[in-house]
């Protein structure tokens, strides 16, 4: 009894004999859903396997690192969507890599074999130039760790401008500069913006907060790519109206000693402590596969079968799927890699029938972001809307679209709090967000300190 | 711009003129309550330093490791207490020390000079024997990162055992020994158990939970030593119901290669990874004072000041005032530290005006501990109940103790879903919880692999 036996293989019950064992990797969006929809049906053993023992519903992130919403409501326990279900058994492991000839999946907690394996692991930030060296100083919003650590480093940040006497420090501290103008860069940048006007001078009445710059970069020469050049231009007015300072057609360039410089020959610069990386995504895909795209993510074809492996396949944000709509691959969109779930899970059970799969095609339903209370935009197939009504409309499609009904009770109460009372009562610093390297000018304080 | 100015005082306005600065230390049920009588009056700057930017709710943390409320609920911003408050100032810091002679705190942010210093500070836990050594394979349960660590923990032990082929292995992950039968001991016995009962079955039906043993260790002859001897008795006999295995008179001794040795020969023997440390705390002193207790508390008089140190108090855990009534120091609970508080505002008061302060004298309102649904023992100062009546009583005081009006709604509502649903919806592992100190058998089991 003194050694724990190390794992070989993955404990699991065998699938019954002409049952064929399906391996997802990844409970977001699109793992999640092919999981539900095999839930129940026959001939099939289903394997779910994620790092989290919950899935994260990623557009409401920002809501928990702005203190407007629980934690707890915009993530659900995986075990808790499966309870019942029979032949779908969850498993909390790490993924090390596929081996596609022997049809096992390595995990930490012992091998896998499947029979079909889809990878729907989605996709993590890339960090470019200056940027990849320094990423341990950037703040990301990807999973809810990230969300949580943001909000306990803005808060720290205030905390810290309020115990500093020097102007242009606490300046540094309070400034926020944003890199990326898509949807989590834009509905960040409106909910600090909100909270500075709002919240923050009856939290901190020592401090004057209109020293807080909140800057958003964006590379292109509008906002919200994806979407309207309507949708994007009323975006830009409204976080203008709110105070943001919107800077358009400019990259940015380094961080240096606490300052981000932008703009092509870095002129714009902003002195901060805090910058939050949304300007870009790569897929994020298992090891073991060959041929990724320059983005990482891994190519498929209209089945999203991963070319010349038997029973391998990729949906959502890690699969490139090309097509003459989508020469550059399928955007990376909770609504696509749903599609492309629902589709697996009928050519999954077409094939097992003897049938031919059918092809994909995406059908854009339209898509949606908030700036503020009573400013948000939608674009639908046949118009475009803002304002007051689209700000209702993103509020209740989000709330139905979060997992239990709990959760969207909470949610709707804590934003009913928000609406009335224009406030924020979750800024709590539970853990506070160390980085692991420290701003340069940080250590030479040290070592000066030291000296003297 | 290279160099943050170091900090050498703690920024904050002057006091006016004639007022007294009052630093309060720790913003726990004394802390806050005394902050709280004080904002508004004239007279006083209060300053109120806590390492948190919280108030935690203590009694309920038991809640949030079982993962029956929200961590939101039972913690409540500090800054929020004090908004409009012009005479209190909060400061997010550590404290490192007091220099009683020229009247200072020290701290990370700066130094801070007082006229009155008040040590609310509290208490945290004590290890003894081969515990003290062991200390960082113990979980504990005094902070709300507490509380979220023995969540995960527990959670990551149950995906463990799903993990784990070998049967003796399985229980090792499975079963949970807590030290301690004070409040938190039993509660937490409680909650587990029936967790045990409703909830893990329906999550992991691949887990055999009757293999799951739940230990609770108290070296007194009774639970909840506090209470009645009927209390006592009831609440041992509602845990047996839920089969907690209750051992009275049982020190526990050491652990050694997962197995934790209790009983005066080390006759009763759990294997276990899941520790529960509620055995006794101690207070938690500022560093720089004299003649601490054994206990590790500041000796005070009955008006809780600190004798030959002008201007120091200290209340509430920390503080050890003996009376005949109470020859050992007064106890340690949230009671004693607000009557404290609310007598010292009003001796302040006294002093200022040139009048004597009254001494302090304990009120016990009685007392209470739930075990599970419809079973808890309530102490009154003339009678005492359980059952049902018992827990609703329970239940609602509790609730209208929060501090928040959307963390009763919010506490109320996940309570309901647990209360008509038998479940409980909030078994997240957002950060996983790593020992610093691996158990033994597991380094040692990665030497032999690495030598293999």
């Amino acid at each position: 009894m003194a050694k724990r036996p190390s794992p070989t293989f993955l404990s699991l019950p065998d699938p019954p004999a002409e049952h064929q064992r399906v391996v997802v990797v990844g409970a977001g969006f699109g793992g999640l859903r092919l999981a539900r929809k095999l839930a129940g049906t026959s001939g099939f053993q289903v394997v779910l396997v994620d790092r989290h023992n919950y899935h994260t519903f990623q557009p409401l992130l920002y809501q928990v690192a702005t203190a407007g919403l629980e934690s707890g409501s915009i993530v659900y326990p995986i075990r808790r969507t499966f309870r019942g279900a029979e032949n779908v058994h969850v498993r909390l492991a790490t993924v090390q890599r596929v081996r596609p000839e022997e049809k096992v999946l390595d995990t930490d907690e012992g091998a896998l074999p499947y029979d079909v394996l889809v990878i729907a692991t989605g996709s993590k930030p890339k960090f470019f130039g200056d940027f990849a060296e320094k990423a341990d100083a950037l703040l990301t919003l990807k999973t809810l760790p990230n969300a949580l650590d943001l909000r306990s480093w803005i808060n720290q940040q205030f905390e810290r401008a309020l115990e500093q006497e020097n102007a242009d420090w606490r300046k540094r501290n309070l400034s926020i500069a944003i890199v990326g103008g898509g949807p989590t860069g834009v509905e960040l940048a409106g909910a600090l913006a909100e909270m500075r006007t709002h919240v923050l001078p009856k939290d901190y009445p020592d401090v004057d907060f209109s020293r807080m710059a909140i800057v958003l970069f964006e590379a292109a020469p509008r906002l919200l790519g994806g979407m309207s050049d309507g949708a994007s231009n009323k975006a830009a007015a409204f976080l203008r109206k709110l105070g943001v300072d919107v800077r358009l057609d400019t990259p940015v360039q380094r961080y240096e000693d606490g300052i981000l410089y932008a703009g092509k020959d870095g002129e714009h610069q902003v002195e901060t402590e805090s910058i939050i990386w949304t300007a870009g995504v790569e897929g994020a895909p298992v090891e073991g596969l060959d041929g990724l795209s320059k983005g990482q993510r891994i190519a498929v074809d209209r089945f999203n079968r991963v070319p010349e492996l038997d029973g391998v396949y990729a949906i959502g944000d890690v699969a490139e799927m090309q097509t003459d709509a989508f020469p550059k691959g399928h955007p990376m969109l909770a609504p696509v890699a749903q599609q492309q779930a629902d589709l697996l899970v009928k050519n999954l059970d077409r094939l097992q029938k003897g049938q031919e799969p059918k092809p994909f095609t995406y059908k854009d339903k339209g898509s949606m972001a908030t700036i503020g209370r009573h400013k948000a935009v939608v674009d639908l197939p046949q118009f475009s809307f803002h304002g007051a009504l689209a700000w209702f409309v993103w509020m209740f499609v989000h709330i139905f679209s979060l997992v239990g009904f709990k959760n969207r009770i909470v949610a709707l109460l804590d934003w009913s709090f928000n609406y009335f009372t224009y406030d924020r009562s979750l800024s709590l610093i539970v853990r506070p967000y160390r980085r692991r390297t420290p701003p340069k000018e940080e250590a030479v304080e040290e070592s000066v300190a030291a000296e003297s």
